[in-house]
């Protein structure tokens, strides 16, 4: 059995993870950590979780969650960065679910999150815990930093076509739908149920934190820079991202790719994904919807030709706390520790 | 392996049934059918069901579903009663999630299903499914009549103070919420989005089906005449029921009770269920949410004494397409075939 | 004009308020306070009144309130009770939408709400404005003590029952759900999209503050001690209440009131309002929609008999925003103003 | 007094009509008609109206609907079409609400909706009913075509730049996402709350009537042809639209734009408008949010330059049933016969 610690996990990753970890045949939850809920059991927070969970939060101090096998952060921002070099050199692997390891560029990644970094190197050792790219550097992983849910979405959707380098990399148009669940468990007046239900917008036009994390994805399996507008939005559901993207076809794929019609991109993302156990192409001409994933580890993508023209539409549904978060983390465990990839993330999607 | 047949199962009960079994160790899914959606594949109607249900839906006529060790009837009512007698002459066993078998009284359900009972006879070979009560009859049963959803809730909620005999049997007051999703996969206007959403109504106050199955349950396990107000409400969202329920507190149990205060009841409640491995005895003085159970096998329940007054106040939930119709059908089916009991049903709730 | 002031006003019922008063006719906007956003455009922190209210929150302390005609308190609790006085004392009338003048005993005020009253006195002089029972001693009051939401809805579909005594004053129960909006502005966890959508529970079973304001009313309209059981849920929409009410008929009057059948009770409701202009008594049978008053000054009322037994079910719907708040609060000051009581409270509902 | 006649009117555009009606100072609601209702009051159809209209429906073949000032069509498409001409001839007004005589390429037309077009030369003679474009044309028609709900989002939100000449008109991209009433009063599946709850899914990603309806108008702004990905989706709530339109700024613009930044086209967009009573353009890096313009008839719009990049975002709500349909069909009415523009129409936007 795999000892599992869990730092934080108040938030919706952390009693994501626990609902996954609670049966996962292979872990043995051992520790979980929160400063504020020192000393509650878990299931007083989560009563979904009565008789499940019996842990409850330990304090930071006291809890010694090195001796876990492997430790997953799912906490706030720059929480990560303090703890996870001692855990490491305790023999200790670890799974950071927030931010503080997915940018390479330490400079940039201290613009878009306003702090200094607090471990530099370690940046340099983890590794992006996306499967579908970097599944053989995540197996000899240390210290993975698992993605974060629009990054997925997009860069899933995407990939196919960067790596085909069939349509212009210049201008990517990536526009994305969160459910408010993605915000976090925190209490701001935006996403309470009056402000959020029956209402829809955009936020963050002028820049997101998720843009230079895609962004960077896509130039590393391009090979060269990427231009890209990534324009979030806010829609009145619990989970789920939908992203619809869209690519113009370069005129040398155009052309060789017309006889074959929308037919060569059904084919290039169906073969790109063919043996990828959460990735589900769609059928040509279907529209996957958020629920289709709900509470499972699962990315469908649709790819559309409208009207035959020069531009693409890729449409891409995760569940942001699973396939988004802290199923990913599992997916990446399973990996790190020679687990078949699947071990405890059989859950079939919520419908209705 | 169980040989596991469905008939109907282009609903809503049908398609939890078929996420519940597509992961039942003991269960190969062997046939469906449907006379709308013959030769579609399952997965075709319900995208979340990609890659973990191969089957398509058979027409009734060609399906031989009488090779199966067990049905499940997830079709409109009237249906069953129809089929049920020749499905039980060749061995299969029944499990009806409809309405048919559920009044021992033949008139009593004809007068509030508005149609003749094809098999009067079955209906006394039938078993009511509500394990907390007849579990033991539920082992031998062939044919199996699995409790309507709102009967879940308030019988469970009710079930330890009837039995008990401490409240007054004539004034028992059951105010039930349920999501949409009780009222089944139909197109109707007053279910669709723009019209249930952000609003909530009381209907059926003049009388409920539901209502005579409710009473009956009570008067079986009280052994004498029940007095029920049943009022249901359509609450804004997809899953779950709360069941709010009133009963006065009779003189006797009333000054017996009164040195213990609450805990008598409370007390009362966790003895009675304490073997029980899917209804919850909640803490003193807490609320269950329907989110607690949703998706999973479970019923909670709190008590309460509000003001340390001659009414008692219960507060039940279910999600109504588990324990209130698909998990219990399982129930039932692990019940009948010695299986263990929560073999296949230890989905944990999802939340957020 | 009557010129008006608010105090408060970042909240539900400030919104509320200056969405109905901007449209008046007879009303002149003068100053609206609040400490926390001082200095800022009203339409800036509500974008839906951009183009319609052109102030700007003021600090209270530079506010002078004091010239206005009437004053509205849309704050929350205990700030009233320290500011009306001397707004009162400087010829201004005061209309109170919080809770710090609706308890006539002042220790009992204490109890629920946590604090000493700070304005005894004026408890005293302080006007309970429902307007359907207050009506004539409105007309002349200085200060107003607006209802609460819940206290509307509930007292409104009990009063013809209490009025005309023919049911059991001991052991009323009122069941009621409310819209998200009725916990107010605040940010809570509990209160967030992804916890309160998808999900319904009771809460405050224990005791509720509306609870001694509900009886107080009762007791003051029957003459007499009043038992009621009052739960309160919380349901996944912004705006509405519905109230489900379960009377038991006295003896005697079940005697007078059998030959005529529920024409008896529907009469009673029916002549009780057929003067009021903002309730509606529905026709018999029928089952009012939370959204058939969305953003109106409205309570419609429906009254049933199941079984023709000796229970009374009433379901009452209102706005909580509008008849329990802020719509209410313009009525009682149209009847101050001696001005035509619908005036400015004309909106038709918002279906769908 | 305008006589106003509703032909149809039992669907989401009509009961929007009846509720700004009602209100309308300067119009008598004269005649309803609907097959289907026939003989039934509307507040029996729509209890939110109980009070305020006392029309009942008629049928279509009684009702003398000629014999008002303008007929409103708030019917399924195709209905109109075979009407129209003999209420023009009597002398009646007509504004359809549907999409009858909004394609003026009659081929084109049939081709998206499915049908031949019963009255080719009335099409001729129609005015499309975007007041923003074509006030002065609206003033004098006898036959106007109200623009569809998405139409009106996505052109009011290009306008400004399409009629400048300063982007791309070959690659413009429509992302719009629309609550559930675009989609009609009708009982179809996908449009339960169980199925469109909680979820969120492009459709029609292939080809959508309001394409053809969108690129006419922009090609008559543009006066040439104009490329456009228009991908629709829906999301659950019941009211609004969001459009988020991206276009690249033409190297010509973008050079003479960049002294100016963000500012050229922030002025672009506030002069272009400013006169305009029903479209607000908000501050420069602001997100309008549906909820802005519930229920009113307005259109709020922000235009984004993320990055100081090449492509400009800008981010267009709308009401679907009110500025995308019922509120629109009342301003064309204002327009036709004199009145202010905005009477009957200052409703302001409900929030929350």
């Amino acid at each position: 059995m795999i000892k599992v610690g869990i730092v934080g996990g108040t938030g919706y990753t952390g009693v994501e993870l626990l609902r996954i970890l609670a049966c996962h045949p292979a872990v043995q939850l051992t520790a979980i950590t929160s400063r504020k809920e020192a000393g509650i059991a878990v299931a007083d927070i989560f009563p979904s979780l009565r008789g499940r969970v019996a842990l409850a939060y330990a304090d930071p101090s006291a809890a010694d969650v090195s001796r876990c096998d492997v430790v997953f952060f799912a906490t706030p921002n720059a929480v990560a960065m303090n703890q996870a070099g001692s855990l490491l050199g305790e023999g200790a692997r670890v799974i950071d679910l927030s931010a503080d390891f997915r940018i390479r560029d330490v400079s940039e990644w201290e613009k878009w999150y306003g702090t200094r970094h607090a471990s530099p190197d370690l940046v340099a050792q983890a590794v992006y815990g996306l499967p579908e790219v970097n599944r053989e550097m995540i197996r000899s992983a240390r210290l993975v930093a698992n993605p974060g849910c629009y990054p997925t979405a997009v860069q899933l959707g995407l990939l196919p076509l960067v790596e085909a380098g069939v349509v212009d990399l210049g201008h990517l148009i990536a526009d994305a739908k969160s459910g408010v669940s993605g915000a976090g468990r925190k209490a701001e007046i935006q996403l309470l149920h009056a402000e959020a239900s029956e209402n829809f917008k955009a936020y963050a036009v002028g820049g997101h934190r998720h843009w230079p994390e895609i962004r960077q994805g896509l130039e590393q399996i391009a090979g060269r820079p990427v231009g890209l507008t990534f324009v979030p939005h806010l829609t009145p559901m619990i989970r789920g991202i939908h992203a619809t993207l869209y690519a113009r076809i370069s005129s040398g794929a155009a052309r060789s790719a017309r006889p074959a019609g929308v037919d060569f991109f059904q084919r290039l993302y169906e073969q790109r994904y063919r043996n990828e156990p959460f990735v589900d192409v769609m059928p040509a001409g279907t529209h996957p919807e958020t629920r289709s994933v709900r509470a499972a580890n699962l990315c469908r993508v649709a790819v559309h030709r409208p009207q035959d023209g020069d531009t693409l539409v890729v449409l891409s549904v995760i569940d942001n706390l699973v396939k988004g978060a802290a199923g990913q983390a599992v997916q990446n465990m399973n990996i790190m520790f020679g687990l078949p990839e699947s071990q405890g993330l059989d859950q079939v999607p919520i419908v209705p």
